[in-house]
């Protein structure tokens, strides 16, 4: 190697250092030597969730079946709430888990009323849901944490009522939303906090706000007393109302580990760790690629990015393609040039950043990438 | 016993003709000799499940992590879906498995746009959702399938432009979808399809008004290219617009074990025991509970009939703890009065309803409820 950091040595001894390094054994590792940079998309396997999920199958659906609604299932999603609310900085009876991201986008969309002001850059889907609201000058602001493309953080501090979507931000960032006086917010849990595929969502809603706003698909999760069966629609009081149907439960149990391990880690620590994690990354970037046609479009100051680092290069689909095919190098491809690398700070090592950053390398140098189509197909 | 078909003799020899007995085996037992009632709230575990669950943990999240998506993830609800048909009688490409029942509800009323007929006693929750819409003379029908109550069944040949709320009747009824020419259908699989707690529901579109109707809920996994991450929003042709955001996995992969048992033993095979078990539980009822001050609510004619039995008795809330706490009955309470006994045809045995019936006549001779306390509490 070229450079001192760009040493295998140089790797290890940050490791060593890493005060969260001993998180790292509590996830799921199998097919080594595989660099997975995608637990922005899906976040990897803690090992108690293995145990936690079969005795939620066996014990609780197996033997208990319907008493589990008695026995924990019923208040899952207020519970699993208050722990994100540890996570985001907020009062634990201001979230619940719940629906998708898009689906708790649009209750709080709706209840809210208003127009909303929303960036061509926000997520897609996001902008689909606020679509019909939309407007220059919305009175509500929809604000994406972190760009999922870049990874720039939004302007944390600029007020006004807002609506926040913490999908690629929650688990990474201290986000304070109590000391911020956030109206507002939606996130996913299966990115950085480790929840599974397609894990609810979870939904925020400031404690002032909760009894002024009605939730547009009631449901009776959402009301007051949901086992009277009464024929008139009565809305829980706080944030309960934003429930709607029976939740998920195999998918709202297997989410807890997640929840636990980020709080036992700590947003301080995950969030230094991070910032050294993409700061190696980047310098490692500019050491080793400098021949090649890629560019850091994540910003530099770390004070304004988040936890991924989005690489530009023409061909980055055919790139990627390399990197997982005959490399084993695991990050995403977002169209239409950027190969984006999510850096989970609980599990990731500077080795498999330092080892990433020189598989790219070899796929640039060696132009091993032109052997794939560049058609794009599948999915994520 | 007062007569013969009150012996466990002439119910063990009922199990023996039964043609789906081998059936029980495929699904877990736990705590004998408790009789299970309640498959109508939440069904059993088919034993499959745990080693399928099993894999979708370790395997598929764990080790396969992102690239689950392209190895079946993706295409899960509407797999699901083709299987949910087969059971209700529709094409396949008319059902996708999404969202809990009430979203899904609230999806179809809002893309209809119409004025809503509903009775009052309809599922207070489905009343809940279309009140905005609801009308006297409402252009779309709410139809429950199953009273969720009684166990009656809806006249299923009014016709008209009708929704069916199919949770008390999908697995254990002939539904005929497309023969009936219905246009919308939502319902659960957690019940008689033995999905799981929780499990996401399914929706149904008629195939020629799949492309006149808008989902009012855009999110990413409705577009006819999500991976595109295009700002605008392009409905997915078909009955994919139907879906909203990301589902929840591993909730969907445990539901499959459920429909495909129900798919083998055959809708015909299961109607028929369904009504050989409510029938033998009537006759019981009128045997051995005639001294006591309980009636039958539900239809004694089989052909109005659904798969559960209610028994009306005032003391109903503290006979139901009575025979949960002392006999290990697990039968449903519902408000105000109706002890409701779900006899899932795939699993449950005549000498379970015979034992069941046999119990409750216990609890009202010796009036142990006595020993509970009038006041309701807990949340099934």
């Amino acid at each position: 190697m070229d450079t001192l950091i760009a040493t295998a040595h140089y790797a290890i001894a940050a490791d060593r250092r890493d005060p969260l390094r001993h998180f790292r054994d509590r996830f799921v590792f199998g097919e080594e030597p595989m660099l997975y940079m995608d637990g922005n998309s899906l976040g990897r396997l803690p090992k108690v969730t293995i145990g936690l999920l079969h005795d939620a199958i066996e014990e609780q659906w197996g033997r208990r079946l319907i008493r589990g609604w008695n026995e924990g299932w019923y208040t899952l999603s207020r519970r699993l709430g208050a722990k994100v609310a540890t996570i985001i900085g907020a009062r634990p009876h201001e979230v619940v888990v719940c629906d998708s991201t898009s689906v708790n986008l649009f209750k709080l969309v709706e209840a809210a009323g208003r127009t909303v002001a929303a960036a061509p850059t926000d997520f897609p889907s996001d902008l689909y849901v606020v679509r019909d609201r939309q407007s220059t000058n919305g009175e509500l602001r929809l604000v994406n944490a972190v760009d999922f493309r870049s990874g720039t953080l939004a302007d944390f501090d600029r007020g006004g009522f807002e609506l926040w979507d913490l999908s690629h931000a929650v688990g990474v960032l201290p986000l304070d939303l109590t000391r911020r006086r956030v109206a507002l917010a939606v996130g996913c849990t299966y990115k950085y906090l480790n929840g599974g595929p397609g894990a609810p969502a979870f939904l925020y809603v400031r404690e002032d706000l909760q009894n002024q706003l009605a939730n547009p698909i009631r449901g009776w999760f959402g009301h007051a007393r949901p086992f009277d069966f009464a024929p008139d629609y009565e809305p829980a009081p706080g944030i309960d109302r934003f429930l709607v149907g029976t939740p998920p439960v195999l998918s709202l149990l297997a989410m807890e580990p997640g929840l636990d391990l980020t709080i036992e880690a700590g947003i301080p620590a995950l969030r230094a760790k991070s910032i050294a994690l993409t700061e190696y990354m980047i310098a490692l970037h500019d050491e080793l690629l400098a021949p090649f046609a890629t560019e850091v479009v994540t910003p530099r100051d770390p004070a304004l990015r988040g936890s991924h680092v989005s690489i530009r290069h023409p061909e980055a689909w055919r790139i990627t393609r390399a990197l997982i095919e005959q490399h084993q190098v695991i990050p995403d491809f977002r169209a239409p040039d950027l190969i984006r690398f999510g850096l989970a700070p609980i599990y990731t090592s500077f080795e498999e950043v330092r080892d990433a950053i020189v598989r790219l390398r070899a796929v640039l140098k060696s132009r091993s990438y032109l052997a794939f189509s560049a058609e794009r197909e599948g999915v994520t």
